[in-house]
């Protein structure tokens, strides 16, 4: 049965494969899982069809024959339980590979978070200039210690994992901000994650329903 | 093989049961899987004794014979998927739980980080007595979100399960704020949650080692 998830038309990062659909995205393309895509508009997630499928108004959300899930890290470790290639078969590595997952998102997310509520809320607040370098150095603890972690390996635990299709998917937020270039091994670690072929065809998929809904 | 976790001595919340080693904790005594605690110091954390078994200087960590795990997620995780209890045993279900786990940490906490941050890292900065009501909002808005869908609800699909578990861990970060008693539903939820016999046996264990530390 070919799954069917949710992402925005004119999406608001413009095609740069910010939104949480890309990390879902990568994910069935790693999988070989063919699947379908819906897109709707910012109103429409906070209408009540769609919160019947995401109770936060958000995307994705993941439909599959009478299955309904929502939140991606949830959605991709989904995808990962049942096709080879993102979680290891060894109990005890792919437990590790579930805690990068964990990690990408409860540890190493939020003070990204943080910055893009800087910018995108608080943007225009008298206190924006003075606070941003704040969140930025939390956000430099986080990654001082993941490239300490990293060193000069691959991936983070062996051979890629969806815990590094996270922890990519987190980072990537982190381009336009310039933080990735003070961690040569964190930035070259991104750029290893871009390269992979699963990613390209999920990049260039999202970027195309960009384009098509935005003319 | 009995796991070993760590958790503070000397936790910063004074044994209120706020340090994410209660989450753990609790989903240990709901699998009725006994367990070691190794307490550790704001110190040990950031030394690299500590950091080869988690990255960040954090705690909960996990050990069980040769596998070691990091991030309360992942633990939780680990630990529903070996004993009953904590999730059910239907595949749809199951999955539904998970994404609601996904959801406590990677939607309703990061706005309750926000204000963790505010509190206790900004909370002297001249902008704190402004931007407090706006994290608050960002909160409220999580909060309206999930109170409309628990609805009249004892737990969040069905059974209770690690979904649950993991939400009200977040949930009751918010306590002291008194945010949660905007939303009667949530603050009864929060309450089911706490009256049930495994929370109150890992929240004594984790009060009694902070008395013991404390003194």
């Amino acid at each position: 049965m070919i799954p069917t998830i949710t992402a925005f038309e004119n999406s608001p990062d413009r095609g740069k494969g910010l939104a949480r659909d890309m990390r879902v995205r990568w994910a069935l393309e790693e999988a070989g899982q063919a699947y379908e895509v819906r897109l709707v508009s910012f109103g429409a997630v906070k209408e009540p069809a769609h919160r019947a499928l995401h109770p936060f108004g958000q995307i994705p959300t993941y439909e599959e024959g009478d299955l309904a899930l929502f939140e991606s890290g949830a959605i991709v470790l989904h995808i990962a339980e049942r096709h080879a290639g993102l979680l290891p078969e060894d109990a005890h590595a792919r437990a590790r590979a579930i805690t990068w997952m964990f990690a990408a998102i409860n540890t190493v997310e939020p003070p990204i978070l943080e910055l893009v509520t800087a910018k995108f809320l608080e943007g225009d607040k008298p206190w924006s200039e003075q606070r941003v370098p704040l969140v930025k150095d939390r956000i430099r603890t986080r990654l001082g210690e993941l490239s300490d972690r990293l060193g000069d390996a691959d991936w983070l635990d062996g051979a890629f994992s969806a815990g590094d299709l996270m922890m990519v998917g987190v980072l990537l937020r982190l381009k336009a901000s310039g933080l990735l270039d003070e961690y040569p091994n964190l930035a070259a670690y991104v750029a290893r994650g871009e390269a992979r072929a699963a990613f390209k065809r999920a990049f260039a998929a999202q970027l195309l329903a960009f384009e098509e809904s935005a003319f």
